[in-house]
């Protein structure tokens, strides 16, 4: 008999990534801390109306691996059936060799459904009714699949003005499963048309209890949710980031700007950027102030696509990668924070790896000498969420920085079977240790360090950094 | 006996990469999109008067690799006998270990002439005689290069004022290789000074038989001679794109910048700018259109070398990797043509491999739910023609993309024996994925479809997206 | 036993690599070409009172670490007593396992004291100890670690008002090891506020014995030092460019500038731009006229951290990656002075290693039809030097250039036992080519002139290129 695809020792290419990984990575608990999953599914234990909905409804790695596989529109967002849909999916999947889709298809089947078939156009409908029989027995929905995989502390993504009635729901229902809100207040910065942004802030208003008329009113408002946030239970804010701004900007400038935003007069782009430079210096001092970890996410370039964005709006599979430059604003916003020492925990995401290594090795500079890790690189983002992304994230890091400290990695996925991601991880980090000790790069005599790594890596760390 | 240097299994590190090659790779015939080969010499087909003409006398590859082992241009590109240009290339080749010259010397001389021994400025004398004794033979001409190479198809590059001439001998000729004309329009481009600009323009008149006074009559006569290309089978246009210009530009102010440029005025880097945006938006129309693919390649500084330029003149070795940005203008033109549905097949080159990653990621946001691979990134171009280049190429549109949908290799090249690097380009494919098979990256039960793979990106997929 | 972490074959994976080191490598003397070594302390044979001030009194890298690591700054550069200081870095060791840090601390005990207990904090102070004993041995002095370490040449870095009195005494004093100054003229470049340059350019007024009060007396200044610098052995510059100038600039313009900065008043940034585009293209003159080699540091961003700027002051370890493009720039100069046929011999070192493809093809526009790699990329810089950014700047050379040209290693080091650093980079050079070699991209054949090659790069190059 032919070994399965997804075995026990997948990637783990010799002994001491085998001993790593089996009596230690795999053994830990899993704290997400930056996904995108719906806290309403949480809530009402969602049960997925088939393996479609699961997989396909929001998944737009796979979207793009469709579309470039030549599918139809009307296959991927479009009206066809979950079977359609998902045949669909099978035929592009042995097109994705190499591409981490074709892994994680794999491990995804195998973990949450025992499946060692190839998903191919041949096997697809078999799969099909098979993950759909198993999505209808218990302990397969949302919180059961979190629960099968081990998961400790998940950390969504909300916005300012949420109610977080979910997250209440949640804490209050006893689920086993710490599900904590992060705050993203990126509508709040300027880059939307004014009546968009506008309407925004009126709804900041109404969930603030605070009607917003100027700069000042604005940040009143932010400070009231961001104080709300952090009664149910949140230490996670998250900035989205295409272009880093950094254009100096007092607060009487700052409030000029907002007023003109909000008589329906567009900023220009070097307003936005100054409006936004001294909006994002204020939302991080709020952090600071709160003692939370702050997430910086920058460079992808969003809705590239005008028809697609027109037609399907945006998170739809049209962001992609910049390469605009933002060494120098990254360390001028890090500058002036730790300069008014309202630096908070910070770490860096750039999506676009030919950044590595000065983003891993711009925290060094903005330590603190007390917090090891304080300001640090984050996990190989999006785009750089495959094997070899990783690989040289952890490189980048490894040697600007210091991967002892790294907090390890997330999800940020919509998706309640994506935890394979962290096992991915797992595997990848045990094999790169592994080789490094048997390569002689990292003497024998200190394996227990090393398996204090891996533990901290794979858990330790983000419970410390995170004070969950 | 020592094992020869280049053997069958050369690059070939595992038994999967052996099957793949030597079952598959191998056999299959060459179709070769993108060169410069000259059609006068293929049409006439040209017998070489030596290893020198055929190897140095437009290898501006061997010309930098000399450059920097101190040769003297008057054995490069100078007056010195093809016996002593030839000896400085045989001094010049042991310094060249680790660069892609040193396979390619080696692979060309094995594959050409049989010759196995290596190139040294001892042997160098033996086998200059050796080879033009070959190049005397039956045979060892243009034409039966590159049938001893399995050359199915290839496709030249040529202005649009070209008569085609050759093209047609060629054609007429009855020549088991199908040689297709390619359409590159960039003189059409602003950039040079007025005198030269508009000495093409007036030659582009005659060509196109319409007087070229404005803007409209300058995009008919361009639209004629495209209708003249594809008329002799051209389905390819390539762009050169040094900067790749985003300054959108309507078509009044296009035809007042190029009426400007006619009055032997010259543009600004701005104006230049709006024109070249205005001018490839309308000749890429075209391109769809006429259902051709369209290729954009970008990133070169050209010409850094003044006193270069000035005596040896384009062209010869003084082009360069730029770091400019580029990835907000190629979206914007992707976007732009596909809002308008006039967005043609396209294939984009990088000349800097620290865009791969960008470049990979560009082109699932531009897909048509119709054609696998429509829009997709090319193949590692010029600096990046060498191993470790392809292999970072391939590893960036694999894990953005589908590798599988990859239209393959292409020599870029002015040689007629240069096929040898779609051999490379095959033996490093077969190796990748041999590598991952054995390592159990891919599950050896899939062993048709990398089999699949493979055929698809040496031949197939080519043959299928060209419509040869 | 265990086999100790640093062994002779410590790197070195396969026979042929073990070769090329045993029999060639380790055997060759060492020329430091570019360090910042105190030239009083070689002068006065300096006695270390300690390790921690053999270690950490100037090693940025160090500090950066123990930063990253969460250590105070009272132990790092601040008043805490040597052993407290020791054991931090112990503490912190363990941390750095991937970061080259790690390897370095192992090579450092064990090639200048023979410790081959790792450093940890269980043997912290034993190490102390053990070390402070040692060195206060004979032989353990400055000049002891030289000889030590077969160091043949060093080159310091030096600024033109220095009167190069050390580097007279080591001269006269018979020491077996070369030590040149080298000429680093950066603060004579814009940059500074109006007081500090002024201050500085009094100081050279001084030093020239020429009263500076225009851009022509500057330059007379600096080619009355430079000529200096030449009698007392330099034949070697610096520039140490964070942004590479280039805005071209009459000599009249550059002179009101300077005139201007004279009076009090700071350049903005373009201004500064064309000044020092003006003075860099003079200063190169010198070296050109002087048959010196000269060396462009470029990219870093300094001082980011405003607070530990003014509380620590330049160079403690607060100077970080920048991603400012450079391309243009630096093939502007190179052109400029290429056209007028002063271009000297040229090193360029970039410290962003996406810049690295780029920085390899460079050189190849400006060579001179004679000196073998006379313009070149430079060793892997700064936060480079480690086996993956080694590895990484010499398969870019090799692939854009010729490998086999090379000058090799530096330290750029302030301490007297980073020489380990030579040796970190032979192991990996044998290893590279001993790998290339038994997976037959080298033929076998051809071992002698791999011999050559790792013999050329590790002394041979350097010796001739500088003509020491």
């Amino acid at each position: 008999m032919m070994k399965p695809f997804i075995h026990d020792d997948f990637l783990l290419s010799n002994e001491t990534a085998r001993m790593l990984y089996h009596e230690h990575a795999s053994k830990l608990p899993i704290i997400d801390y930056h996904c995108h999953l719906s806290p309403a599914m949480i809530a009402a234990d969602h049960r997925f109306a088939d393996i479609t909905e699961l997989w396909l409804s929001g998944d737009h790695y796979k979207w793009r691996a469709m579309r470039a596989n030549g599918v139809a529109e009307q296959y991927i967002t479009g009206d066809a059936s979950p079977r359609e849909k998902f045949r669909k999916w099978a035929e592009t999947v042995p097109y994705t060799m190499r591409n981490p889709l074709y892994h994680w298809t794999a491990m995804e089947l195998k973990t949450a459904f025992g499946i060692d078939t190839p998903l191919t156009p041949e096997t697809a409908d078999e799969i099909f009714d098979e993950c759909n029989r198993q999505l209808a027995l218990p302990g397969m929905t949302a919180r059961g699949l979190m629960k099968k995989y081990n998961v400790e502390v998940v950390c969504t993504t909300d916005d300012p003005i949420d109610t977080l009635e979910y997250h209440r729901q949640i804490a209050e229902s006893g689920f086993e499963v710490k599900v904590f809100p992060a705050w993203r207040p990126d509508k709040a910065m300027a880059g939307a048309a004014p009546a968009v942004y506008n309407e925004y802030i009126g709804k900041l208003s109404a969930a603030a209890g605070i009607e917003i008329v100027d700069y000042f009113t604005l940040t009143d408002a932010l400070q009231k949710r961001h104080d709300y946030f952090a009664q149910n239970g949140c230490t996670v804010a998250d900035h989205g980031l295409s272009r880093v701004p950094w254009a100096p900007c007092d607060v009487e400038k700052a409030n000029e700007l907002f007023v003109k935003q909000l008589s329906g007069v567009a900023l220009d782009s070097h307003e936005a950027d100054m409006f936004n430079t001294r909006l994002l210096i204020d939302l991080c001092r709020m952090n600071a102030r709160a003692g939370w970890v702050q997430q910086f996410h920058f460079g992808p370039m969003r809705n590239v696509n005008s028809r697609a964005f027109a037609t399907l709006g945006p998170d739809t599979g049209f962001d992609t990668i910049s390469d605009w430059k933002a060494a120098e604003a990254v360390a001028s916003i890090l500058n002036k924070l730790d300069a008014d020492n309202l630096l908070a925990k910070t770490i860096l995401y750039n999506i676009n790896p030919a950044d590595n290594t000065w983003v891993a090795a711009m925290p060094a500079n903005f330590q603190d000498g007390v917090t090891p890790g304080k300001i640090q690189m984050g996990a190989a983002w999006w785009f750089n969420d495959q094997l070899s992304g990783m690989r040289a994230q952890m490189d980048a890091l490894s040697v600007q920085g210091l991967l002892s400290r790294f907090v390890g990695m997330l999800t940020d996925s919509r998706s309640f079977v994506s935890y394979t991601r962290h096992d991915y991880f797992r595997r990848l980090l045990c094999d790169m240790l592994g080789h490094d000790v048997e390569a002689g790069l990292i003497p024998e005599s200190q394996i227990k360090r090393v398996i204090g790594m891996v533990r901290d890596i794979c858990y330790n760390n983000a419970r410390n950094y995170f004070k969950f």
